[in-house]
Formats: C-alpha cells, sequence, structure tokens
C-alpha cells in the first residue's frame, strides 16, 4: 500500500501541488463550490482531468484539500510551554487579512456542504478531523503539564467554543475574525472553561 | 404613534395571528424560505394579501415573527435564584422533539439570511436581539446576586457559546441539540467561562 501510495503521490511535485491548490482556491473564490468544475481547474491549470482525479479522487477532496494546504503550519508543532501561548500562537499563524480570506471561504464551503454530502465528509475527514487531532496534541501537553484535567468536562467541547467564536463573529457581530477577537475569546471563554487559571 | 399601532394590530386577534403563524411555519418546512410566497400564505390561511402587507410588512418580518410567536415563553422569566437553575430551566422549555424542529428552521433560515439582506435584518432584529435582550436580564440578575461579576470577560460572548453549541452539534457532531446535551454544554462551558462556582 505503501508503495503504491508514493507512486501515486510521485506524479506531482510540491511545488506543481501548491500551484494547482493555489489555482482551486482563485476559482472557489470567483465561482463558489456549485459552479467549480474540474475541467476549469484543468484548463486554468493546464493539466489533464484525469491526472486531477487519479490524484485527489474528486472535487470534493480536491478542494478540501487544497484548503488545507492553504493553513499556515501545523497546529501541534506551536509549543511554548504553556496552553495560552500555544493557542495565542496558533492564533497569530495567519494576519487578519488572510484570516478573514480563509473564514469566507471556510463559509462558503460549509453553506455548500449542506447540500453535498461528499464535500460535507471531505470537510470532515480532510479537515475537521486531523485538526482536531492535532488540537488534541496541544491539549493533551496541557493536561500532561498539570493545567488542564484529563477529565475537564469542557474538553469534548473545544470544537463547539471555536466554532462559535467564527459563526457568531461572523454572522451576527458581522465583523472578521481577527487576531485581537480570537485572543480575547481564548482568553474570556476558551481557557476559563478549560478550569486554566488566567495569568 | 401608539394609537395607529393599536389600531393596526387590532385588525387580527391573537387566535388568528397564532393560526396565521403555524400556517407559515409549516409552509416554510414545506417549501423552504426562498419558494415561500405571501400568495401562498395567503391562500393557505385564507387571507388577503394586502392584510398580510399591512400586519406585517414583508415577508421577512412575518416569517421572523411565526418562529418567535413559536418560542416557548419569555426567556427573562425563568427565575429560580441561581445561574444554572435559570439556564436549565429555559432548555426545558421545549421538549427534544420541538428543539430538533425549531433547530432546523432556524438552520434553514440562517442559511438563506446569508442570501437575503432583509431576511438577515428580520432575524437580527425581531429574533436575536430580543432573545438577547432577555438573555441580558437573566444574567444581571446572577450579577446583582453575585454569582457572576458585572465584568466578566466572558458576558460579551454569551452568543458566541450558544451559538457554537448549536451550529458545531448539528454541522459536526450531525446530533440534535437536545435538552442532555445543552445542560452538559451549560455546566461544562458556559457556566465555567462566566465564573460561576461549580454546584
Amino acid at each position: 500500500m505503501t508503495e503504491i501510495a508514493t507512486a501515486r503521490r510521485s506524479r506531482i511535485t510540491p511545488e506543481r501541488e501548491a500551484e494547482l491548490y493555489t489555482a482551486v482556491l482563485e476559482l472557489l473564490r470567483e465561482v463558489g463550490y456549485d459552479a467549480l468544475t474540474m475541467d476549469a481547474v484543468a484548463a486554468r491549470t493546464r493539466s489533464s482531468k484525469a491526472t486531477l482525479y487519479r490524484q485527489w479522487g474528486g472535487k470534493p477532496e480536491l478542494v478540501v484539500k487544497a484548503m488545507r494546504h492553504n493553513k499556515p503550519g501545523s497546529i501541534g508543532d506551536a509549543d511554548t510551554g504553556s496552553l495560552r501561548g500555544d493557542f495565542h500562537t496558533l492564533v497569530s499563524r495567519e494576519d487578519d487579512c488572510a484570516m478573514e480570506r480563509n473564514s469566507d471561504l471556510m463559509r462558503a464551503l460549509a453553506m455548500a456542504a449542506h447540500t453535498n454530502p461528499d464535500l460535507m465528509r471531505a470537510l470532515k475527514e480532510l479537515l475537521v478531523e486531523p485538526e482536531m487531532d492535532e488540537f488534541q496534541r496541544v491539549l493533551r501537553r496541557a493536561v500532561d503539564r498539570g493545567e488542564i484535567r484529563a477529565d475537564s468536562p469542557a474538553l469534548p467541547y473545544i470544537l463547539h467554543m471555536l466554532v462559535g467564536a467564527f459563526v457568531a463573529r461572523t454572522l451576527i457581530d458581522e465583523l472578521p475574525p481577527t487576531q485581537e477577537f480570537l485572543r480575547s475569546y481564548i482568553d474570556a471563554v476558551v481557557l476559563p472553561a478549560l478550569g486554566v487559571q488566567s495569568h
């Protein structure tokens, strides 16, 4: 299995992959998920549809992997020695402008996923679950340091708290999710809910 | 102004108003917001479109007022002597079945609001803001009792926490927002974030 996976992967260089993802996100911003076609991706990137399907399987996977590739670095790598430090580092990975653009795209994809079960599945399997796994590493380190209790009742609700921050901020406050807002939300809601003593 | 408002209101009895709201929500479930027409509401309720427009102003206002009318009782009236008691009472106003149906409708309306600015405005002015005002009464009583500090940094984020509970629960967990889930979320996230000592 590993050999086959490597063989499939080796057809496209990392540079070429990055180019393709950039083009996919451009198209996504221009026409939206439903109107985006594999033909248009092939034309824009001068690749064959066969290559796209062989490499990614389909449009939902290609789009979600482009989103994921666009995210800066790995969440789990932030290791500052405190949960607050780790969370604040995560928030600082993207500047406000990049964060607003990605947040707009994610919202559009989440809307499209309501009527595209394949996209919903791809979003969960290829984006939400891997990110939550990395979050778990950050949280496990905090448990190991004794900052939070392993049985903290708020631990299963990390994603709910964070989703609420983004959705209510953009939909109800009608403001972009800035670094300043997210740091404030982390300090006011996430850390106290987890039982981390404020600094 | 009061006289005019009274005169306008008096054209429809509360019973008739309730009948109309029920019919609007039925239609909303059947065809969705975009396909729902004032003609269909008029036909279903045997009323004239002129009456509907005079009484509600338009489709967004009519639909949102139907949603609001459908909610049980007033949030601010829950007064059990503790914030936890008040929150748990609020959660118990609707059984799980009613909550799931309302949550589905709210999600559909929030989606439709993305492309209908008038609906978004009506949702905020006629549903979210009045509910938040009532929440503020519940929270003010908790401040007055000394349960939470008036300057608790989590106070501005009540709506974000609650929105996250509903959105992540339905969209990512793919489970309905049951009373049990909401009580657990309130105890694990909302009360600790507000600094309320656990029982």
